[in-house]
């Protein structure tokens, strides 16, 4: 039986991974397919793709509007990513952990480190990393969205954010999507059944 | 995809509930059905009982063995339940931990305490409890096994063996056993992914 959550704190779900891990996909699916995860909607000031809807996938707004909200305090995290900033607003994060409720948060590792600092114990953070670096390779050339250039430079990149992984508390190794939304799943599970999230309302057997 | 073991450590899982939680039951659902969860085989003077076999459901020895083999230094904990001990040989879990392996262990809060306090970074404990008091009661009159008397020394029993539920990473209430034999599977998945237990053999991508 899931522990009520009128007991418990809300967990923060840490997504990261290198580029082209597949991290994007799983976060997805697991919003869609994992009980009770809230995605958390991101600010930024890079312009919506296609199919973007402004409030959903992102909030998009202006530098000026990006500074203040930053400088305010406002924001959880915050990083400048190639030519655009982005970050996770501090409010909601903090009422859903009040509330019981848990986030799922798809960032990046400086966005991870910061969210870590300040939520160390209302975190669960897991890296996901593709099977190999030749995997990974191939999964951005298939892709084909860069020239050779650019597809080198994330390469390089990827591997630097691969070396990050243990500063993580769990570890997907992405080879099949469907196992690694099911390893996701039971880390919630597992989470959601500390001890340490239990507040001092839970006395069992007061009754 | 899950971790080669080859990479890791393997993980004590310890399982411990007052008295008549069912913590038995989900143990011995656990081992036939949670893949890679092996039995630790505890040490006991006490007499067998119908249809237990020596060597599988414990190695019964003399009182005279068991404090040689206590005093050797021998057993990764013990206790005295009753009028009997029990104990719980080190070697074998210390090998499966060396190797990889995933021992669950069925034991009692003092000897789960000196399992931790011996192998800090290797175990993780769950605890279980019924979903009330009154269900507790309520199971332990319908098996009839003991008189009034016995009953409710065991009740007062249970009712102080539940508060040490903190002392534990994970928390199953055991209402219905599907639930808790999953939230079981969890726990052991995703143990199983935490980077803290992954050697320095696993470097992602030197390939």
């Amino acid at each position: 039986m899931e522990l009520d959550r009128r007991f418990r704190r809300g967990i923060i779900f840490i997504l990261s991974a290198p580029s082209g891990a597949g991290k994007t996909t799983i976060s997805r699916a697991a919003l869609q397919r994992i009980g009770g995860l809230e995605p958390s909607i991101s600010i930024t000031t890079r312009t919506p793709r296609d199919g973007e809807v402004n409030g959903v996938d992102y909030r998009f707004v202006s530098d000026d509007e990006f500074r203040r909200i930053r400088d305010a305090g406002e924001l959880a995290e915050w990083a400048r990513v190639f030519d655009a900033h982005y970050g996770t607003p501090r409010a909601p994060i903090e009422r859903a952990v009040a509330e019981g409720r848990d986030i799922l948060l798809d960032i990046d590792i400086q966005g991870a480190r910061q969210i870590r600092r300040n939520h160390p114990n209302d975190t669960a953070a897991i890296f996901v990393l593709p099977p190999s670096f030749g995997e990974l390779e191939g999964r951005l050339r298939r892709r084909g969205t860069e020239d050779e250039a650019a597809l080198q430079r994330r390469l390089l990149r990827a591997r630097a954010e691969a070396s990050a992984w243990n500063e993580y508390d769990y570890l997907i190794i992405n080879a099949e999507l469907e196992d690694s939304i099911a390893q996701l799943a039971a880390v919630v599970a597992a989470e959601r059944m500390r001890t340490a999230r239990l507040g001092p309302e839970f006395e069992p057997w007061r009754s």
